[in-house]
């Protein structure tokens, strides 16, 4: 089933322990449809200036990826993110950040609108509760970030009661809820709206919290981190795909898509940008889904 | 089957966000006890002031814990540490240690030296390795701590050596490695010498390596974490008294040990000092076990 992505497509500037890269492709809406574009027919929806290298998107054509929703804005420049990781490299320290052609509003064309699932990646939540608007049948599910949660509360407030499912960091979790413990800020999140809710933990895997019950896991064992940008939106990606591809939102499909999206995150922490989720095959993905079933097994 | 440890007996004061407890029980050896007496029979060897409470046993006593190696210096005060917990309360900031009665050598009953299972909890390596010698044919494993690894590299790389396993924190893993790679530090400490290596990440779980493989799994999730003091404990506790329970040392039983660990370090951190162990069963162990598998399942 379709599945509409809104986030941002980036250049970014990394540096690592043991290498620096810059104007390397990525953004939000790109890590996502890259991993989700495995599983099921995705639709992204971004902005993005005249400086963007157009055969980035080649792989998401191959993968049959709507580009329609691509608002090029030719004379001006991409979103631009500098971010660095130190030590355990669990956490992007952002050096600085130029927004750019993401001041505009996202185009939502027309075409989009049956889209029977959609995926909110971190934006202003009063933008994203207009994109929303637009998809009144599809399932929603969302990302935000800190700034928002600090200076965009109300509207946060808001767009947490009309999403069927939040994907947040920890550190968003604990923020979010005011609760250190992240099975009480998972349930303290549920009571804001979300039906669903998904906490992303970095290299220590992710919880899920429905209706139904709890999951967790840790996540895909990777021993060379080569740069984790974009981790939580593969993650995202994966999880959604999946989801989107089994039309199916029940705990069983829910603890499969978890299990999906720590695999995606896993291949692309592994090189720097999308090339690990470019390289991918689903056969890739299904071999570490058996692995990563076959790490956590006990009787 | 028998299993000896040898560790600390304690007083402790504790300071957490919530609350405040002052000389209560602690200590690794009676943590560890605790755990492993409800899987099989301990030999409990530690040194202990006058001014420690004689019912504290009272509990080891009733599961069948041999008591012949506690050494009681009848004038001399117990080992003291005051600890502060804060935020997610994943670490413990030592306020003060007093050794008192550590600081003389443990007592090696003649009677323990056929135990066939041995686990040194964390004290001078030098230490460790003398007791080590006691026990020729016992399967061995023992814990450390950043002390020893920055002042006593030499004994301590001696004791890694001769024992079976090693059980540590992450910081110790990658302290003792230089490895930030939990997966790498892992390996690099299994190529310093033990079989089988365990890495604690307080409440995001442990990952266990053997020669047949890797195995990984979250902590089991606790909603009120009140005090972690003796979790990691708890945990070996409860790890070393499954394996020795079952004689076995395959990759199963390490799997179901590894989850009993985490069950019984969950046990403790729901209360103050040993009162959570002190007051489960058996029944509570598997019920929870069972809980743990459900929530780790996916198809």
């Amino acid at each position: 089933m379709t599945l509409a992505v809104f986030g941002s497509v980036g250049l970014d500037n990394i540096v690592t322990p043991a290498a620096s890269v810059e104007g390397v492709v990525g953004g939000s809406a790109v890590y996502f449809s890259l991993a989700a574009s495995l599983f099921t027919q995705v639709r992204l929806a971004a902005n993005v200036g005249g400086d963007f290298p157009t055969q980035a998107w080649d792989t998401l054509r191959a993968r049959g990826t709507d580009l329609s929703g691509l608002q090029v804005f030719a004379d001006r420049p991409t979103f631009r993110w500098s971010g660095r990781y130190q030590g355990t490299m669990n956490e992007a320290e952002t050096l600085a950040t130029e927004l750019n052609v993401l001041v505009e509003e996202p185009l939502v064309p027309d075409s989009y609108r049956d889209s029977r699932y959609l995926f909110l990646a971190n934006m202003a939540p009063a933008t994203q509760l207009e994109i929303l608007q637009a998809f009144p049948q599809a399932t929603a599910f969302a990302d935000t970030m800190n700034l928002w949660i600090e200076n965009e509360r109300a509207a946060l407030d808001s767009l947490l009661e009309l999403i069927y499912g939040l994907v947040v960091n920890e550190g968003e979790a604990r923020m979010l809820t005011g609760e250190h413990n992240l099975l009480r800020a998972g349930m303290a999140l549920q009571n804001m709206g979300p039906d669903v809710v998904i906490i992303k933990k970095g290299e220590h895997g992710a919880f899920l919290f429905t209706p139904d019950g709890r999951f967790g896991l840790p996540a895909y064992p990777v021993e060379n981190v080569v740069d984790p940008t974009g981790a939580g939106d593969s993650f995202a990606g994966g999880l959604m795909g999946s989801l989107a591809a089994a039309e199916d939102f029940g705990m069983d499909a829910l603890r499969r898509a978890m299990a999906t999206g720590t695999v995606c995150a896993s291949l692309t922490v592994e090189a720097f940008s999308t090339s690990g989720l470019e390289a991918a095959s689903l056969a890739d993905v299904e071999k570490r889904y058996l692995e990563l079933q076959d790490f956590l097994r006990f009787q």
